[in-house]
């Protein structure tokens, strides 16, 4: 482990790389190569709840199902979704040429595409190409920052995160600027560890730690079809970590990753914390949180810099009363600390809210119970617009 | 009935008026009166599905549970919603003013309001406002003009239709632009009608009618607080319609109107009709349809002349089995009536479809049974990003 000590290498026992293999249009890294070298494997997927499913998901899946994962390939520049039996057939070939290039069987590689829907991946390119990738594969951070290059699309920076424990660490990469929606997010990311783990408890680590982060994340509303997150152990650390405090480690990492997905979205001037507190139960708080965070007009205002409470209140009023229980009456909504709304009615004046900032935090209160939650996501601005109507992605 | 014959005063029995009281900050008509001079009265009222419930909804909804309405008084300039209980008694005053200006009991009174959420309406503008309204009551064209004009916001013009039956008539008026979603589209409409009805009648077939009308117009998923639709009848024509026949007017008078909010939407450059066909019910067509009419990201790619067929399976896609059944391997998809998507792969080239018209045809055939519907949404443009981060609305 070097000083820098970024991304998906900086736990021992891992090797990556990100080349350019020709898949997208304007050039650039877009295939990545994420190998655990370590003594023991461990391996868990949490992906998309789509009905509409790309290839590479559903491979993925069953290789998880059957066994446990040493690898993961990632290309961006193409979805690989929506391509039928061949596209099937692209992500099996895809898979068995990598388990070819590091010595594996094709049931233990991962494989994620991200990119326009409805295209075939050229083949032709991709697989010489994780040839290249395998050649390059190395144990730094440089290696770490290639690979979390290679899976960009329209993001704008690479996004990566590590924590540490008691003897082991986490490292991570991940993508994702539109399409970001829950369960999941529209993104792709890689997780690795040194910690010692068997699968059922990688699972379970994972599931919790992206319920709560990559699932409240809800940049645009619009859930996609390629959605994967793949958590690999190397045991590297030799150390067996304390399953608490290594799924808040885990938590940790996929908020911090999911942050810089919002930070990233297209278009987005502000990032927006939406709470919602005083339910009845988490759940409740969710929905609620998830309706506002969801709300064209309100997100539109905040680009506009405008505490505009009462389309808030408006959409907190959509939630029905069967998921989140409480009385219109007591609503109360403050916008960056000022309570705006006080049961339902004027509350502070406006003027007084400074939006300013780059992040907007929204505080609604039900006065029905004591649970809370938190959906993160970004203002609705001309940038998203531009983005999304100039260009096919 | 004059020769034009527009909007409510098109059907016997009717006067209507719109006038400028000073509530707009820009000025121009801001209050409408409807009144039911005809023999017999009957009428129907369907209101949001929004918990956080406008002061002239609750008020509204008291006096048709209680009786029947003779007139409605109409205002922009404000919505009265999340103002507490002044509001409620804004609501009441502004009820008894129209009453004792038209010689009527405040309970024959239904109220609606349109505007910014969380302001008090200025009563010492509104009651002499009403006044007015009162002293230019005519039957003719030129004032049901008026009161379609004065219930205005962001409309840019305007909105009523007529439909004729056999020997009775329907005439309407309708506002909106923007939060226009189901439950209901965030606007207020006024129906008349001569025909014969009482007040069940009158309610049966108002609810049929907004059922697959305004309820299937969405064009940014944002419901409002003060939405209302209501019917009367005036009985004037003397005839009892076949009901039948009747709430098939009805509904087609609807749907014009729920069309001209759509065309009118704010900033949209395309009006986009999304039919499901091939659903096991109506429910599961409408539940699809509305999905792909709620997504940013295809509403932002058919801005970009862009049919962005893999935006819409993405959305059909997140439907639940339980809501719509469908085998996602067998979804095809039309634009405007060339087939890019064919069984869940790519069919004809995405360069046949002809975008350039202002509307556009979405057809996904889920081959799960018959039923289909439609809902109607826009496209989501730097124009409504404009319009609704500029100002306060």
């Amino acid at each position: 482990m070097t000083a820098l000590a970024v991304g998906v290498t900086a736990p021992r026992g891992f090797a990556a790389s990100g080349v350019e293999a020709g898949l997208k249009q304007h050039g650039g890294r877009d295939l990545a190569l994420v190998v655990n070298r370590g003594p023991r494997a461990a391996s868990a997927g949490v992906f998309t709840s789509n009905r509409v499913v790309a290839a590479p998901v559903t491979l993925t899946r069953s290789h998880l199902a059957a066994g446990t994962l040493r690898a993961v390939v990632l290309n961006s520049g193409g979805a690989n979704a929506c391509t039928g039996r061949p596209g099937a057939r692209d992500a099996q070939a895809t898979a068995a040429r990598a388990a070819a290039a590091l010595g594996l069987e094709p049931g233990q590689v991962g494989v994620c595409s991200t990119g326009l829907i409805g295209q075939r991946l050229p083949l032709d390119l991709l697989l010489p190409g994780i040839d290249q990738a395998a050649a390059a594969l190395e144990e730094d951070d440089e290696a770490a920052l290639a690979a979390a290059d290679a899976i960009r699309t329209t993001d704008t920076v690479p996004k990566t995160a590590v924590a540490t424990g008691d003897g082991w660490s986490i490292g991570g990469m991940a993508k994702g600027a539109g399409m970001l929606a829950p369960g999941l997010a529209t993104m792709l990311c890689v997780l690795t560890t040194d910690a010692v783990l068997d699968d059922a408890g990688a699972a379970s680590a994972l599931e919790e730690a992206v319920r709560t982060t990559f699932n409240r994340t809800d940049s645009d509303g619009c859930m996609s079809t390629n959605d994967s997150v793949i958590l690999l152990s190397s045991g590297a650390s030799g150390t067996a970590p304390d399953p608490a405090a290594f799924t808040e480690a885990l938590r940790e990492i996929c908020a911090r990753l999911a942050r810089q997905l919002i930070a990233d979205a297209e278009g987005a001037t502000h990032d927006i914390a939406v709470t919602v507190a005083g339910a009845s139960d988490e759940a409740a708080a969710e929905a609620v949180a998830r309706a506002v965070a969801r709300s064209n007009l309100f997100k539109a205002a905040v680009f506009g810099n405008d505490p505009n409470w009462g389309r808030v209140v408006a959409e907190v009023g959509t939630v029905p009363a069967e998921v989140a229980p409480f009385d219109p009456s007591q609503l109360d909504v403050s916008i960056n600390g000022v309570m705006v709304c006080r049961q339902e009615g004027v509350g502070e004046p406006r003027e007084r809210v400074d939006m300013t900032a780059r992040e907007v935090r929204v505080l609604v209160d039900l006065h029905a119970g004591e649970a809370r939650a938190t959906v993160w996501t970004n203002d609705l601005t001309h940038g998203y617009i531009h983005e999304n109507s100039a260009y096919s992605s």
